[in-house]
């Protein structure tokens, strides 16, 4: 009993202070820790798994969508980060640098990657002549490196995992094409998979990649109503292909500049996954994306059979992944691990149980216990598992819709900004001046301009003149 | 033909300039491509994609022996490198430094990992505090950097990716065993998975690696007679435990020392593969690691139904990974690429093939062409596969058997490693000072004292006194 309390007791509630609850979960339930190297974590099982089921899916997405995958060098010569002008003027200040190789001053100091479109466009500048060499949809997943000054788990670190895609096409339409079905293939991933509702839409100039045409983002809403930008995909037009001469011959011989964009995700969607989905006993992991999906706790392990039934148990449950808790520990304690953890489902027998045919079940994301049938505990498991998959994702639309609020006039804005912790969507006029003076007055930001767009004023909520967009505002992670 | 003649003349014969052949297999088989990052290169699709099916692979086996993975930072702080005194000795001279972050010098600079036992050790001695910790089994795949003067494509590079398995155990003898167990997980994989044999044995102190009790090692022989390290396994003892202070507390409450193991393979088994089984048409792929297994090549593919008939045995041949080459290229271009390739089966269906009910089957590694039964085909070519992989193997042992010589004087020695590209197999007393003399004498060094060992002579074939070990010796990449 003591154990238990001293479990529950690690984490911080939520409503007292969520910053502190996320902490304690990425810490307690055995995400992550921390390395003596400043501002980079280390990713331990728990997590690394997680990540590995979202690679494994995303990946999977990716290549239905002919993505081939390659791996470029993790550095990048001063010279090459610097050919792109708006590119290094956003991404200089915020590299590490290498500077001495072996025992020898280097000639041209280099950066770790921080993102790799300078390599990818010097390497398309080799690989591709003819149009018969278009289009190139190429992909990688690494670490990348963004020298942070403020960091925390998953979601700022100095050092993080991602995949970043960067294609080349032969015309301005199929480069938009390919950013649109990157961010669908986003969208559709995080709702399915990490049971994530996002809101798809544009970011503004302010906002947008450096170097883009155009960028593209996918919004989520945390728990405390802060929104999280959780994959980005951008259009570069021939940006990029004019920097660094990357042309092509056509069908008539004349040459051209490719078209090029790129995407990304990272671990920071396991952050999302933990803010969207955690509550004050732990981790709730969606059933698709957790490394355990059910486990079973023997009760009073050590009387005969007790054992031996939960073993039989995961044997028949083995279409799903499944574990046995035969630590020695408490059964008290297994379950605030397995809850911390966030194990979809847990399954508890013990000798009563097996005399009486039957066991308990335990949902993760409602706590409901039910007692089953041994013999139906296959069929249950299946369907509680994709109940728990489509619940958690209505959940979170609710919530979303639930802190989505509109403005139309500034007062109405601010006081909804500091009162009322969500989206709130209020019409612009396109002028950056506006976004400029929102962030001074209420720290919040433009998130996106929707792609679906609605009218609810003639007039800038800001400025009062005529209004451009449609805009989602909040403040954000 | 002009092309077919073009693509063919590309590739340098391998009995002429096996050096410049292998280069030129890495180029226009397109496994990789040169970056403008010195001593880095670039993986291009096909090298990715072998390297994929390896890692699932390799993945599959270790996670069968309980390792679970995990991500730890790219940097080491130069304090910690440095804790640890014959490992910094070894590593130090060949790193990159990372000196600057952001707009600032870093208060203490950052050496991009060589390999990560500092790093794993630091997060250890916070990680295990009881026997109930034990054992910590975790592996990461990461790339890694060795400022290398000297580079070539996946043998060695600035940058290579890897696998680097960490363990901590309660006792020596567990330690041992891990150490053990991985050592022959690694060789298994090579013969089973690569068609590559190996010599299992330990290094000699002068060989091991920097900070270990010891070293044992998978040693392949490549086709032109050098020997190529393809993993190694290394049990630490408690030297990094007391060196980093990891110690835990016994069932009677009494504090000891961990011992440990790394053990770690990396992209440099693709250039075994290639140098084991590649030939004068370019690549070899054994079944089992190859991305396509089979490629379908029509045969006047504008007329009626041929492309219909391709993509219909394509559909059949789903059970395998298979493609249709549609391009526009001419057959004898896909031809000559897929042979450039190392796809293991090729299959022609044109007009007349099809008029017949049959098609073309061609293998890579033998170029024996048969005619088949469409309504045959699919069993044909699970059996041609598993044919050709267990063939592979059979050559590449009987390549190991032919060129391991043996010698019991130093005249006859030497002659062997200057005459006969390959392993000498011969006595030696233990003392460095003769592996010195030998690599001075011939350039050739002990590649390891095998397991199986033999008792040859009683004298030491360098210096003649009594001998205590059989070594391989030869010439190395």
């Amino acid at each position: 009993m003591a154990e238990e309390k001293k479990m529950v007791e690690q984490i911080t509630d939520m409503e007292v202070d969520f910053a502190q609850w996320y902490t304690d979960v990425c810490v307690r339930a055995g995400l992550i820790a921390y390395s003596s190297v400043k501002g980079c974590m280390i990713i331990k099982p728990l997590g690394y798994a997680i990540w590995e089921n979202i690679q494994a899916e995303l990946d999977r997405r990716f290549k239905a969508t002919g993505v081939e995958n390659v791996y470029m060098p993790m550095f990048i010569p001063e010279s090459l980060l610097q050919r792109e002008k708006d590119h290094v003027e956003g991404f200089a200040p915020e590299v590490a640098w290498v500077t001495r190789g072996g025992l020898e001053d280097l000639q041209e100091k280099l950066c770790v990657r921080p993102t790799s479109e300078t390599l990818f466009c010097d390497f398309y500048k080799d690989e591709i002549q003819s149009h018969r060499d278009l289009p190139k949809v190429y992909n990688q997943w690494c670490s990348v490196v963004r020298w942070e000054k403020t960091t925390r788990p998953f979601l700022r670190s100095r050092e993080f995992l991602w995949q970043e895609g960067h294609t080349a096409h032969a015309t301005e339409e199929e480069a938009e094409e390919r950013t649109i079905l990157m961010l669908n293939t986003y969208a559709s991933f995080l709702e399915e998979f990490l049971a994530i509702p996002v809101i798809k839409g544009q970011k503004t100039d302010k906002e947008k990649f450096a170097g883009a045409k155009a960028t593209y983002t996918v919004e989520a809403l945390m728990h405390d109503g802060k929104a999280l930008q959780s994959g980005t995909s951008h259009n570069f037009g021939d940006g990029f292909a004019r920097a660094f001469g990357i042309q092509y011959s056509d069908k008539d011989n004349k040459l051209q500049y490719v078209h090029q964009t790129s995407w990304g995700v990272t671990t920071r969607m396991i952050g999302a996954m933990i803010m969207v989905h955690g509550d004050n006993r732990g981790l709730v992991i969606p059933p698709a994306a957790a490394p355990t999906q059910v486990i079973i706790v023997p009760i009073q392990q050590r009387k005969e059979g007790v054992l031996a039934k939960a073993q039989e148990l995961a044997a028949a449950l083995s279409g799903f992944r499944v574990k046995v808790d035969d630590s020695d520990k408490s059964p008290g304690w297994k379950f605030n691990e397995c809850e911390m953890r966030g194990v979809p489902l847990r399954v508890e027998i013990g000798p009563r149980d097996i005399e009486a045919g039957t066991c308990v079940l335990v949902r993760r994301d409602t706590g409901e216990k039910k007692t089953v049938e041994l013999s139906a505990l296959v069929q249950t498991v299946g369907e509680e598992l994709a109940a728990m998959q489509r619940e958690m994702l209505e959940r979170a639309r609710k919530h979303l819709a639930a802190h989505t609020y509109e403005a139309t006039d500034y007062e109405t804005f601010k006081k909804t900004i500091e009162e009322k912790p969500g989206f709130v969507k209020a019409m612009w006029c396109g002028d950056q001046a506006c976004e400029d003076r929102i962030k001074a007055d209420v720290a919040a930001t433009s998130r996106c301009m929707p792609f679906e767009q609605e009218h609810i004023a003639d007039t800038c909520v800001c400025c009062g003149k005529p209004a451009k967009k449609l805009v989602y505002w909040g403040r954000a992670y």
